[in-house]
């Protein structure tokens, strides 16, 4: 059964310094090489934040005696994983689509049976924010029970201002229920909502001119994405967006080139975004604008595998380069109804050929780096939150080899 | 975290019935259609065994008085579900090897490091028995903390007497550790052992002549099965090791025509085998003569997805010949470290086009044909032990639908 947090056996006693010893630490350092081992290490948390971390052999003496000690037997710490792209807050499911398509419907059978993204509009729409949170907690859980501290929460599914509003609250409420660290993304140009009639380019105004500057007012939002692509908005729309969204000192990110290349990573690079997300279809230009830019690269194989995509995402090109690459569930009712991180990089590994190494930073560093929190997460160094997880593991590659099994031995978030 | 069997919530009285009342049931009824669904179901257990399932209007009035009523509030009972084909006794994990692979490395590299087929035969038989059932102990419980009541298990990692005798005893001590129902399938002609010096004629003859009829004697095997292919043994190996078993009794199985076809499915039912499992080569006359012999095809869509392959197994032909579908998870450690029934039903319906109902009947019904115990497990039908699932669902769908998610409520294993 997926667990919750509280899940966790035993909690460091609040106030007093815990030293965990006889560990092996990956601690991602930034900067570092490779996973940045240390094979006999030792991790002290003081008042929710890492005060050491490195090798038993350099901790200092009076950390000993006034810390509750933990010997980890050899155990494996790593940061807290981080779910960096989710649509986590979303109401019903899409199980009854699947199982048609399966069956051999076609998309207009689908959509006269009440299926696509307007179901998912209409089931949003439908439920209060009580109700929207009860749905929701459980896929938190789930990747709670996985070692994630935080986890990256777009609206999207609610396309006016109300229900974006109600996505968001909610999502922020997520943080209260449960130990972990969220964060949101205002997703209003994600599809056109029925009442729009078509009209993408009115419905783009009303997102650039009066839902941002609200959710922007009401502090809703840490990002603003928006979703490129042919069956969704233009260019010269997300565009449009964006600027509104540095006009209300938000930074973007973009849903960008996973079914068609309509050079939306360069385009989000030109305005600084934090991450382009999918990028299957991604051509050289856009990865070396990402890389000019800074801009992380997040892959998503759930959808990929999910939709039974060929188009592989242009890895080598993302090495080459120098981008940074980041994973994540994308979590969402309609093509990738996932849970796991660590589901999610045995299919980066298998089905785009990350390396254990990129796997893993992939959902702590670079996620971190994503969201814009790598000076508070995402790495084990000194000052940052503790947030960790902790598994009977021999090796860190085990993370990524299995398919469905879950070594976490316990999961600390802010030191708790 | 995943749990293990004794986390389930509660368990009926001993002795007392128990009645489960507003709940929808798939009974996956023998000869019925689809998943056999009865919307207002009820279902009583009375000393481990299903006394009713059916209609709640059609439960007989006496039942009501003497039982302990649960009520689960719309909640789906399933057959508890059955992992047909594993290999879940095994030492150590291929973790390394998965991490030298995604990096470059050539199967010579792997090699040279250690890897392959021969690094589990080395860790097992280093392994003591209580070593090796400790090391299996997490991947059952992962099995089981997903409702599986009934788990295959095959030796083959031994591959001579003394070690396939120690696999197959820690394999039946796993019943006696958990509240699970195991049963074993003796693999000796798996992989030719590094002693064996290449001639695999003659350890197939000792496998036949010498090993077989121990195992049989000790009556440590339910099944004999074999792999048949140009890098295991030939379909004239396999004929021999068949021979062996029917002379003594033992009901036999195939991995065949997984990576070529060698016409090991048409072999495999000449033997009445009650499966062949893998069969992404295998022709329509391998198809017919499975048809005929009333010999089910297992599917693993685990391997398929781990090591890449591309050619898919005949599912229309299955379909169009009536030969029935199990699937299975194939946990092993080199080509499909997967430990998630649920996992398994998702990747069928995803990579191999299997529909909703196909996938369940794959994972209960057709799963307890393939290991010849249907009329004792399998399905929610009168007499049968009260092997069950219960699922916090709205549909069935659900349980193929999601990815890295566990909706079990409850599980019951014989009753309890
Ligand atoms: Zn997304
Ligand atoms: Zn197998």
């Amino acid at each position: 059964m997926s667990g919750n947090s509280f899940s966790q056996k035993g909690s460091p006693d609040h106030g007093r310094p815990v030293l965990f010893r006889n560990a092996r630490l990956a601690t991602l350092a930034v900067g570092g090489e490779g996973l940045g081992i240390v094979e006999k290490g030792a991790l002290l948390i003081e008042n929710g934040r890492i005060a050491f971390a490195g090798a038993e052999s350099d901790l200092p003496l009076s950390a000993l005696g006034r810390s509750e000690i933990v010997d980890l037997e050899g155990r494996w710490i790593t940061p807290g994983l981080i779910d960096c792209h989710t649509h986590l807050v979303h109401a019903g499911n899409r199980a009854h689509e699947f199982e048609l398509r399966l069956a051999g419907a076609t998309y207009e059978d689908v959509a006269k049976a009440g299926g696509g993204i307007v179901s998912s509009v209409k089931a949003l729409r439908a439920a209060s924010e009580e109700d929207l949170l009860r749905q929701t907690l459980p896929r938190l859980d789930a990747l709670i029970a996985e070692g994630v501290t935080t986890v990256e929460v777009k609206s999207g599914y609610g396309l006016d201002l109300e229900n974006e509003r109600k996505t968001l609250t909610v999502a922020r409420r997520l943080g209260g229920e449960r130990p972990v660290s969220i964060c949101t993304s205002f997703l209003g140009a994600h599809a056109l909502p029925p009442e729009a009639d078509g009209d993408k380019q009115a419905y783009i105004d009303r997102v650039a001119n009066e839902m941002l500057p609200a959710i922007a007012a009401e502090r809703l939002a840490d990002a603003v994405d928006g979703f490129c692509e042919g069956i969704a908005f233009s260019p010269e729309q997300i565009a449009q967006v964006f600027r509104a969204a540095q006009k209300h000192g938000l930074p973007v990110k973009l849903h960008a080139d996973q079914l068609s290349n309509l050079h939306g990573a360069k385009l989000a690079a030109e305005f600084g975004a934090l991450s382009v997300d999918h990028m299957e279809y991604t051509d050289e230009a856009g990865v070396i604008a990402m890389a000019k830019a800074g801009t992380v690269a997040v892959l998503l194989p759930g959808a990929f595998y999910f939709i039974r995509e060929k188009q592989l995402p242009p890895v080598e090109q993302l090495r080459k380069h120098g981008v940074k690459i980041a994973i994540a569930t994308d979590c969402n009712p309609g093509t990738s109804p996932l849970t796991s991180l660590l589901l999610t990089m045995n299919m980066s590994a298998t089905l785009f050929r990350l390396t254990v190494d990129e796997c893993i930073a992939g959902v702590t560093r670079e996620a971190a780096r994503v969201l814009g929190i790598l000076s508070e997460t995402g790495t084990l160094e000194v000052g940052k939150w503790a947030d960790l997880a902790i598994w009977d593991i021999e090796r860190p590659a085990e993370l990524v080899y299995r398919m469905g099994f879950n070594p976490l031995h316990r999961r600390i978030w802010r030191g708790q």
